[in-house]
Parts: C-alpha cells; sequence; structure tokens
C-alpha cells in the first residue's frame, strides 16, 4: 500500500538544500521591475496625476496610470468559472482605479530598468486628489448618506441573505416559533472576531513577458488554471493567448487564491512591447494590498431543551468586505452554513448575514474561508450556555453533534463518515478533561489556570456550491517509471507527496517510481482549479485515482500483446506485470516500456488522460482541546497544552498529515492570542509588516500535539476528506474557553491581546 | 485549408524582436561555469592529470579528471535505441577519457564560479600524457601496424560492407558479370569529399541542475528524448531520472542530433550536490569537439548500355570516422544506398563501403546524412559519362532516373510519387539549359562559362532502417483555441509553423488558434525521436493528424451531448461545430469549451494523445542546375544563376519551403566552393573558427532560386515528402559540372577552391 504510508516529501531535500526553485528564482536576466503607487487617501477620487518628471529620470521606461488602463471590471477570487451569470464573482476591480476605494488603491504603475529607479519615479509622481470621508466599520458604512463605496452598492450592502431552513419532519413553521417557545431555555450572545493577514512568507511576486503573441506569467499563485481565465478576462482578450506557469510557493493560505496583480503585470509587460517585467509586492504592500481574513460579528440565539438539545437558533451576521468584493458573499455563507452544520438544529434555524463594503482594505479567502469565525461564535456560544446553565460543555456539545447519515436540508451535503465522537473522547482523555475541569473549578489569586475545547465539522470541496473538476495525466517512461502531471498545486502542504502516493497507488507502482510534475504550465498541465478549501486530495485525489486505473489498464493491455494472454489475468504490483491469481511477476516493467517505445512491432507511448467531475462532498471534523495559564494583572495568556483531534477520514501520509496540524495549530493560536490588523481613523494600516503585526513564533508555542482517529469515508477517493484548512479552526475559541474555565470571564472578540484582557478583567472586577 | 498555406511562422516575431528564449537567455543565476581540459596530443594515453594547482584557485568549485567518471562506455547518435542488441549504437565514448584518440579529446573538466575562473583552472592543470603516431586518414590507419583507435577494432575498420543487389528479374550472377560483359560500355572514376562543419550560430551550450533528486538538463538539442536516454545511459541511471528541457535553438543541422556534452553536463551538476553547472562551447571547441561531415572517397565503375541505359554498377566508398564512432557504419551506408536508389540498374550493384576510424575528430550526422557525398559521387560520374560519350547530360539523367513505383530490393521503400521529371524540366527551362549548353560549348581565353546540373533523391525518415514513432498531444483551451504539444522539435526551420498548420488541418480550426507548445520537457512533452533525417512533417505528421481527428471526434462528442444530435451529422470546420451536410455553423467552439471546462452536468477536459507508428517511407527529388563564370588563372568560381527545383510532395507552407530551400542552397554553395577542415600534420585543427573557416556570407550569395513541383504522396499525411535536408544535397555537384562544362576540367575532389583550381587547371594545361 502506497497511501497511508509516511513517505518522506518528494521536495524535502530541494527545499532544505535550497535548490528548490520559487518564482524569483526563475525570472530571467535582465528584466523590468514594476511598481505600484498606491493612494494616500481611503476614500475619494483620482483628479490628475502628473508623471512628466518621473518620465524624466534616467532608466523609467513606462508610466501608467488609472486613466489608461483597460475600462474592464473583473472579478478576482480563485473560484470556478461560471457560464451561469448569477454564478459568477462579482467584476469590481480594474488594473488601476481613479476611484480610490481605501488607503493604498493602487492609482498607477512604474516600469523601470530597476528597483531603485522605480521607487525613485514612485516618489516623483504627483497625485491630485478629491477626498470624501471613509467609512471603516460596517456600522459607518451602512449608515444612510455613507458614501457608495461601489455605485452599484448605494446602501453598501453587497448582498444581505436571509434564511429560514426547517429540520427534517419539523413541525414548526420558522426558527422564531421555537425560539419564544417557553418550553425551552433561551440564550443570546454576540461575539467578533478580528481582520488578520495570512503571512505567507514569500510575498506575493510575478513576472510576465510575451511570447509567440501571447503573455506569459510565472507566478506564485495556488491556482494556475484560474489565474490565466482571470488575466484574459482583465485584459480582454482570449483566456487562450495567456499561459501561466506557477512554480513552488513559499505559501498561499487562500491569499494566493486570488487573482490580484497577475492582471496587471500581464498588462505592464505587453505595454513595454512584450519585455519581461517583475512585479513583486513588499511585505507593507501584502498586508495592504492583497486579502485577509475577514472581521465578522454575529449575534446569536438559541432555544435549547433542558435536555441540552439545540431547537432552534438564528443568527445574524455581519462581515467587513473592505473596498472590494473579492470572494463577496460567499465567506459568510459559509460562515452561518457551518454555524448551522456543526450542530444541527432540531428543528429550525434563521440565518441572516450582511456582506458591507467599507473603505478598508478587502479580506478574501483565508484557511477556513468563515469558519474559523463560526467555529468562534459557534464554539463561545456553547460554552456560555453551558456555563450559564452548570453543564458540562463536553457532554453539551456531544448531545448536538451531527451524526453519521446527515444531510444538509439546503444544499445536500451528506454526512458520509463521523469520528467526530471518537475525536472528543481522545482530546478529552489526552487533556485529562474531567480531573482539570474539577481542579480549576473555584481558582482565586492573579495567576489561574484553565481548560477548554473547541470542534468543528468541515466541508471537503466546494460542491454542490461551485463546480468540482479536476484533471490528470500519467506518461510511462522508458525505464518503466512514470510521470504524473496534474493541475493541482503544491503549496506547500505537501499536495505533491500525497498525489504522488495516490498514484503509485492506483496504477501499482511504488512511489518512488512516479515523478510528479511539480510546477503546473497551463499550456501543458491538466485542468484543475486548483488548492483551496480543502479539496485537492479529495476532489483531484479522484481524478488521480482513475487516471492511473485507466493507465494501468493501458499498460496491462499492452503486456497483454506482449506475453499473449488476456489482460484480464494480469495486474500491476510494486511497479511490475504479476500474474493476478498467483501474484508472480510474469513481466518486468523497464521490458515492457522498452518494448513499448522501441518496438518495431507496435511502438506506443503510453499515456492516460482523464477528468474527473466531482458531484459529492463530505464532511471532516476534529476538536482541540487547550490548557491555559492566566496572568490576570499581566493578561496575558500562556497555553499550557493543546491538542488537535482530527477526523480527515483515512490518512494518505500520516507524517504530513501531522505536519499539516501543526501548522494550523500555530495559526489559531496567533489568531487566538495576537493578531490583528489596525488602521487609524484614515483607514491607514498602522502594523502592516512583521515586526508591529504580532505573528506567534517558534518560541511563543507550547508543543503542539496533533491527534487523528481515522474513518473510512466511503466518497473520498482512498476514505480521505478535507484536511488543508481544519486545523487551524478550533484553536481559538478553544482557548477562549480555557480563558473562560479559567477567569469565568467570557471574552467575545479576538485576538485574546493582553490590552483586551486587562480591560475584560477590570471590567469583570478581577483587577 | 490550413495546409498549403504560407502563414507567417509562429515564431517570427519573437525571433525578430529578440524575445524568442534560447538556453543561454534562460539559465538561472548565479551559476557555475564548466570547461573543458582538451588533449594536446592527437593519439596516446594520459599517464598522469596534475589538479592541485588548479584546486588552489579561488572560486575552483570541483575539477574531475577522466579517472573520476563512471567506467561506462556509451552511443552519442542521436538514433531511436533499440532493445535489440545488433541494431543499437556502437558505445565507444566515456565521458572524460585517459586513452586519447583526437587532438583534443576531453581528458578532464573543471567547474568554477565564473568563466574566467575556470578558464585560469584549466591553464593550471598539469597532463602527462604517453604519445603514438596519430593515423590522420583512413588509409594510414588502415595500414598494418597503426595503432588501433580502439581496442575493439585492431584494423580500424569499425565496419566493412560489401553488397550484392540484383534488380529485380535480372539474369545475371552479380553485378562483376555485368561490367565484364562486352555489350556494354564501361567507365570508371574516383571522387572525394572533405569534412566540413555545421556552422550553426548557436554553439552546443547545456546548463544543468538536480531538483527531486533528478537531474535537468536545459539543452540546445534536436532530440530532447533521446539526450534523456543517453545521459541515463551514461550515468548509468535510469532514464527517467532525466529530464531534458529543449528551448529555441540557434541550428543544428545534424550537428545537434548527437549527444556529445550533455551526460558531461548532467554528471557535473551531481558532482557539485546539484548546483547549476553551464557548459558552453567555444567556437573552436565546436569545430574542434562536436561533428563534422564525414570526408568519403568513392571509386565507381559501371556498365551503361549504348541506349544510356545504366546496367551495373560498383562502387568501394571509404568514409573517415575519426577517433569515435558517433553515427557509426549508417552514414557511408547510406551514401552507398543513395548512390544506388538514384539510378536504379538495369541489371545488378555491387557496393562496398568501410568505415574507418582515424585520430581525427569524429565526423557525425549533418543535413543530408552521407547523400551530400553520394550525390556528388554519382553526378559527378554522370557527367564524366556524358561527357566522355558527347552525351547530353540531362538526357543520360533521364534515361536512368528511378521510376514511379519502384521498390528497392534491399529494404522495400518504394517510390510511391515522383515528379522528378518535371523537376528537371522546369529547372532546364530556368536555366535555358540547351541553349546555353550550346553556348558555352567551344570557349578560350582566361574567363569562360559553363552550365551544370545534378539531381538527386532522398528518402523520408529511417523506416525501415530504424525505429519510426512519434506522439502529439491536444488539449481545448476555455475559449475554443487548443494546446498542441509534441516531442518533436522546431530547430530554425519553421517545424513549429508546419505543425500548427497540420494540427488544424486535422482537427478543422483555423492555425491562428492552434498555440503549439515550442519546447520540449522531457517530463510532459510526448514522445517522438526528434528532428533528423528530414522525418518530421512525415512522421509527426502523420501523428498529428491521427491526434488532430480524434480530438475533432472528441469535440463533437461533446457537442452531440450539447446539441443532442448524432456527432456524425457534425463537423468542425474553421474552429466551430457546423452541421456537416449544410456547412452551418450550429455551436460556437467557444461556448462548448465553456461549458465543457465548466458544466455542472458533465465537466470534462477535452485532450487526446496518441502515438503513431510509421512503418513506410517515400522517396522525394530534386534537381539544382548552376551557371558559373570561372576565372582560369584565379581559380575563382562565380556562381552567376543557380536555382534548385523540388518534388517534396504537397507543400505544408510554400514560403517555409523556399526559405528551406534557400538555406539548403547556401550551404551548398559553401561545400562547394569554399568549406573544408583542415588539420597539420599532428591532426591539430587549423581553421577551426568563422575567420579562417570560409563559411559563405550573403556577399558571396548569388540569388537562390527555389522552385517546386508537388506530387501529391499518397503516403505522406498530407501528401508530404522529405524537404529537410535535400535542398543541401544537389548544389555542389551541379557546380562541378558547370565548371566542367566551362573548362573541360573535371575536378573530383571538393571544395572547388581556388588552390586546387589553379592546381588542377595548371595540370590540365589551362595555366
Amino acid at each position: 500500500m502506497e497511501v497511508g504510508k509516511s513517505m518522506i516529501r518528494v521536495d524535502a531535500a530541494d527545499k532544505a538544500a535550497g535548490r528548490a526553485k520559487y518564482t524569483d528564482d526563475m525570472i530571467p536576466r535582465p528584466h523590468l521591475v514594476a511598481k505600484i503607487l498606491h493612494s494616500t487617501i481611503a476614500n475619494g477620487r483620482v483628479k490628475a496625476i502628473h508623471t512628466e518628471e518621473a518620465m524624466k529620470l534616467p532608466g523609467v521606461v513606462k508610466i501608467v496610470t488609472c486613466f489608461d488602463v483597460p475600462d474592464i471590471q473583473y472579478p478576482t477570487p480563485g473560484h470556478p468559472w461560471s457560464v451561469e451569470e448569477a454564478h459568477q464573482d462579482v467584476c469590481d476591480r480594474k488594473m488601476l482605479t481613479d476611484r480610490v476605494r481605501y488607503y493604498g488603491d493602487d492609482v498607477a504603475a512604474v516600469v523601470a530598468e530597476d528597483e531603485i529607479t522605480a521607487q525613485r519615479a514612485l516618489r516623483a509622481i504627483r497625485v491630485e486628489y478629491e477626498e470624501w470621508e471613509p467609512a471603516l466599520d460596517p456600522q459607518a458604512a451602512m449608515t444612510p448618506g455613507a458614501a457608495a463605496v461601489h455605485d452599484e452598492h448605494p446602501d453598501n450592502v453587497l448582498r444581505h441573505m436571509d434564511l429560514q431552513i426547517l429540520s427534517e419532519g419539523a413541525q414548526v413553521k420558522n426558527a422564531e416559533e421555537v425560539l419564544s417557545d417557553p418550553q425551552y431555555l433561551h440564550f443570546s450572545g454576540h461575539y467578533a472576531t478580528q481582520m488578520v493577514q495570512h503571512c505567507h512568507i514569500e510575498p506575493a511576486v510575478s513576472y510576465a513577458y510575451m511570447e509567440g503573441g501571447r503573455i506569459v506569467v510565472v507566478s506564485s499563485t495556488q491556482i494556475p488554471h484560474i489565474v490565466r481565465r482571470v488575466c484574459g478576462q482583465a485584459l480582454g482578450i482570449g483566456w487562450g493567448d495567456i499561459r501561466v506557469i506557477k512554480p513552488y510557493i513559499g505559501g498561499g493560505f487562500g491569499n494566493k487564491q486570488e487573482v490580484l496583480y497577475e492582471p496587471l503585470n500581464a498588462f505592464l509587460t505587453r505595454a513595454v512591447g512584450g519585455r519581461c517585467v517583475k512585479l513583486e509586492l513588499t511585505r507593507e504592500e501584502v498586508f495592504q494590498n492583497t486579502r485577509s481574513r475577514h472581521a465578522i460579528s454575529m449575534d446569536v440565539e438559541a432555544a435549547v431543551g433542558k435536555d441540552m438539545r439545540i431547537m432552534a437558533r438564528r443568527t445574524k451576521a455581519i462581515s467587513d468586505q473592505g473596498s472590494y468584493a473579492s470572494h463577496g458573499n460567499a465567506i459568510v455563507a459559509n460562515t452561518i452554513t457551518g454555524f448551522r452544520q456543526c450542530y444541527p438544529d432540531a428543528l429550525a434555524h434563521h440565518a441572516e448575514a450582511f456582506t458591507v463594503y467599507t473603505n478598508l482594505p478587502a479580506p478574501g479567502a483565508m484557511r477556513g474561508y468563515g469558519i474559523p469565525q463560526s467555529c468562534f461564535f459557534s464554539e463561545c456560544f456553547m460554552d456560555d450556555v453551558a456555563r450559564e446553565m452548570g453543564w458540562d460543555p463536553y457532554a453539551f456539545r456531544m448531545k448536538n453533534i451531527m451524526p453519521l447519515g446527515y444531510v444538509d436540508p439546503t444544499n445536500g451535503i451528506t454526512c458520509h463518515s463521523t469520528a467526530l465522537r471518537e475525536c472528543m473522547e481522545k482530546g478529552k482523555e489526552f487533556i485529562h478533561w474531567e480531573e482539570l475541569r474539577e481542579k480549576y473549578r473555584d481558582q482565586t489569586g492573579p495567576v489561574r489556570r484553565g481548560v477548554g475545547m473547541a470542534i468543528f465539522s468541515y466541508k471537503t470541496g466546494v460542491w454542490p456550491i461551485s463546480l468540482e473538476t479536476a484533471a490528470a495525466r500519467m506518461v510511462l517512461n522508458q525505464d518503466g517509471s512514470v510521470q504524473l502531471q496534474l493541475g493541482a498545486t503544491e503549496i506547500g502542504q505537501g499536495g505533491d507527496t500525497v498525489f504522488t502516493q495516490m498514484a503509485a497507488e492506483a496504477a501499482g507502482f511504488p512511489s518512488g517510481r512516479v515523478h510528479i510534475v511539480s510546477s503546473q504550465d497551463t499550456d501543458t498541465a491538466p485542468f484543475d482549479t486548483g488548492a483551496y478549501a480543502s479539496r485537492q486530495t479529495y476532489v483531484t485525489g479522484m481524478a488521480i485515482k482513475q487516471t492511473g486505473e485507466e493507465f494501468k489498464g493501458k499498460i496491462l493491455d499492452y503486456a497483454a500483446e506482449m506475453l499473449e494472454r488476456p489482460a484480464g489475468e494480469l495486474d500491476v504490483r510494486e511497479g511490475e506485470i504479476v500474474d493476478a491469481g498467483t501474484g508472480e511477476v510474469v513481466l518486468k516493467m523497464y521490458d515492457l516500456a522498452q518494448e513499448a517505445f522501441y518496438s518495431f512491432r507496435h511502438s506506443v507511448h503510453i499515456a492516460a488522460e482523464g477528468t474527473h467531475q466531482c458531484k459529492d462532498n463530505t464532511f471532516a471534523f476534529g476538536c482541540c482541546f487547550a490548557e491555559v495559564e492566566v496572568d490576570i494583572p499581566l493578561g496575558k495568556v500562556t497555553v499550557l497544552q493543546i491538542v488537535n483531534v482530527h477526523d480527515s477520514g483515512r490518512l494518505i501520509n500520516p507524517k504530513l498529515a501531522e505536519a499539516q496540524v501543526h501548522g494550523g495549530m500555530s495559526m489559531g493560536l496567533g489568531y487566538a492570542l495576537s493578531e490583528e490588523m489596525k488602521f487609524d481613523g484614515k483607514g491607514r494600516l498602522l502594523n502592516g509588516n512583521l515586526l508591529d503585526y504580532k505573528l506567534p513564533t517558534a518560541m511563543d508555542h507550547p508543543e503542539l500535539h496533533a491527534l487523528f482517529v481515522e474513518s473510512d469515508d466511503p466518497s473520498g477517493p482512498f476514505g480521505n476528506k478535507a484536511l488543508g484548512e481544519p486545523p487551524a479552526i478550533p484553536v481559538a475559541p478553544a482557548v477562549r474557553n480555557a480563558l473562560l474555565h479559567a477567569t469565568g470571564v467570557a471574552v467575545n472578540r479576538l485576538p485574546l491581546s493582553p490590552q483586551k484582557l486587562v480591560e475584560e478583567f477590570t471590567r469583570a472586577g478581577l483587577i
């Protein structure tokens, strides 16, 4: 079995030795350098741009302003395209804009012979603005009279959703009927999350040049085929006239699931006659001009039976979308859906959500896609209810978790497998839940300890909300090894390694004889929408399995020719042709490959390529348990112990799965304790760099424990389910609930920073 | 019709603008530089190499000597591999050698941080040799007692062929019987050609690095898949552990149909832990250390009927193979076969050939592969016979040319089509043959004029001598354009353009919507043996046609689903789906592509990939007519008029075909008049640079006329036959025969340089 083994990453040696090639390693020399001029107001209009002085600088090749770019609005998120307009993303972005919507908006770009000249040119450009008052939060933006961020939405509400959902067999009219029913207990809460950044180590970087009349863009992206499409849309040219190449990337976490600067880069190379132009963002620009995770707030009401059963809930979420639609309403829609799915209401659910434009940098996809927020809302609320009622939060959760076979009434997503109960049991045991809950019950003094937990469910991929399609190609080499080519992307998560294992498994080869083509070149790579939504092992996995089996079939057909035996009697095992009955090797793959390539009788290049369209989905699950120590006067939380336990179906590579969980937990800890993008009253980002933005480092971490309970999901290609995003989800609420346990103070806004905690503790009378 | 149109080269704009990327444009920085230490003796043995001083130089990273490389002998020529040992190429090359076989042989290599350091290191290495007398021509090498260049061949004869061939229905025992039959006229002659170099503008250049434990070699080659194989062989590792990438190349002409320095480059990157190492030859090294065209001499005897019919011939060819086997005996085998095929003997043919090792740089494949030599021998002989008999050389040829339906008795290659007669007629008319033959009949004085001609036949590809296999892949893009991917290579000849036209034709698209992937990456490109033997339009063309039709079929199947009509009622024309009966557009390709990619119902990445094994061959034909003026005292030949007329079947792109002929004629003129590699008595090359080696330039050329007579070959994918090499073939003998006509002096050795002509004219009493 190749699947299920902890094989060493296929890129381990190259990445450790510094040999792995990233975008900036590949850029040809000489090349031109582009730099972007960002607005110094958050809301307003460019009246004029004076570039004469800048153009005089030796080495300045080209300056384009917002008045020079095509008048085309295009969508930026990395969603599959849809032929139906209703399912297409919002087109509200132009390559450069005269309508300034946030502090730092893109108004002009310089192309110069070198970076220093480009920077000098930026400083030499003079912009005349008409400045308006910015709306820096959703309340301000929704206030009547606020300027419309986009004219298409005068009230600044990009989308308002309002969904009444009755559970199967429920005999009620709506959630409100239950929420006002006196036979139930009633609770409410308000929770809010902050804006945070992905902080991938490699900034957004691309370079572009022209070849054969077409534009080539080499970019650090999660979604090369979508970059191709959006560049085509933005420039108003055929998508086939764009070629996108994706090298190794230094992290993405959803930020590179958006097509931000590739279109401008493509436009700039065309503007300089196809010369190679590099466009690399600084760290400050990454913070200011790329995406972040949405600050979302939610009001929750619930009716709960005295037996702890959640009967109905009503939620109202407000998502701060910033200045551009990006992924639009999809993220808060996921938040309210995820909130609902994790504990299916017995009777009814009413969810409302607003996606609101403001004059802040636009958030987009970030690991978890609305679910870190929903999990925070849900899990804080569960603990708050349990605390109010004196219930064990563990038992309260267990009463309400999604059962096997659950079918979401709105989208049909089915719980094909679940080991959530077992995950919770394992986590509980690991942290010594009952012992510590009891031990830390009645503490006094300035330093106290607590233990908290959180659970989550997470779907796998985007079906049926969006298209799920993936293709794979496998080719036999002359020595009997195999090339595996995908449109799916390695983004640091180990995709290449598990794809290799899957292909080996499906075709009957040892993994060491499968060579994956890591880089995607849209001119030759099979189609795949890319790395997001924890979809690739599930959706691309299906394409690999199907193609691997087809590939094996072609090998066996050729073996049948050579051996003059029916193909049905043969199989491929450990990379050799065997008698399917006895397992005895009847033909070496090397000899088959040599014959297939070089035979005078019948030469054939054995290759298989196929698309799998995935029309299913399944839920992954997990939980986090944390033990914290809180120094009340310092407002400081120290995580003493933390464990994530995941049900992601069958693990393709246990060691890699563990590493994935470690990374997610680290991200969750930063989200819980320190990270937050802060703006001044003008909408200017205050901490857009890795010094002032408090990303936790190794020294800030406790030991991270990752455990698994493997279910065997019948819908997954190898029994597997989502694992990419989940690890980041439950950490913050688990820490928050441990803090609640330690101090009795329910902090309902992230992050749990010293400043906020001191305020909260003071309000609670602890200080 | 896309085939038959003179579309502009797909790479024209990039090449004209300097945007096209060649190997050296792509090398990552920083990189290491390798330089090779060449022997300063032509024959002998390395006793010791002292590298200590060189290693002390700052910036020297690694020195490897002939004592450090794997003890593996490998083959270098770009032939398809064979699983049968008897059909494999001679393995007589090591990456570096202690047995020095020619002046300049490779004994060590330096890897340094930069080129200057590498050069300095070379000078600091001290080599101790044991030196032996070199054999600098086949006679010397075959002299008993001469040192064996390779121990495996003590007599220095790599191969001796001796073939008696009786024509179908011939009632004779052998050629000798006819040659001694008094009823026929008897003639004999001796002719010889010189060693010349390809003189591609881009030197041999490659760089290599490691990735994922595998070795990547980027090289200026005609045969990327074969480079992969030979590197694997030379290093003794799996061929799948090598990845070869071929960018645009600056000419090859057969010299890059050999795997010369890629194995060493691969070895060197491994020796420095996978760091990127560049290995670029200087022009001098290209002359000395890469390949050239064989100097071959031939004795000819013939029995000719009084009716001008050639009854039988006997030939004996000696080919100077230099120090390594390279393409081995294959080239002189082609010479004797080509000599025979051009004028099939009525009764019998006896051909003998010797391939002889000497202590000169080894020649290999060069445009024409032995046929420029055979054509010179054959066409000189025809004119010499005609002159002796007072026959019109045109009529003598016409009497003996290969008829339609001719089947070669040794290999079965069949004349499926011929317009040679029409080509000859067209050339004759163009040059005013009869008028000028008459006009220049009896000249006196120092400056005289003459007119001459030569014809040739040339097979298309290598079947059945060797394997012919090619694969192609076509993929539909989201905008309804198409990617075309091949293992066949663009080497400056316009391959990409005609492949694009062929794919468009086969699939029903306009050429402008077919995007060819020019570069070959063996990790992703379909298999193809590469550019040589004028094979690609014929063999790869078949793969393209087959794949294009399969691709169209898949499109029509999808269209049938969308339209709910049988696929058989539909067709693809001008890139749209039409009703096959009425031709009316029933579905836009754009809409089909969008649906196929993004359909919720049935998403499929439409792609077709297939291998075509070619088991046929066919003859291309042509002729050259030249009018010259000879300044006898100066020994100077001025070509006044020259025309090539070709039957290469149907022309895929007439303008490109014309350009191909122009290039070949230019090469032929250099071969005729000035080019020759010269060596001193120590075997040291005297003129290994473009200053001393007299390559003709534009100023040395008359206007080059290229005419065609198109036949429609039934075996060609689009009626087409060989055109890559043929244009270079008939020029030299046509010029030589014009010189004979002008002066009456039969010069039987090339080139017709002033020095040689003055000697010949002196001997003939003209000076």
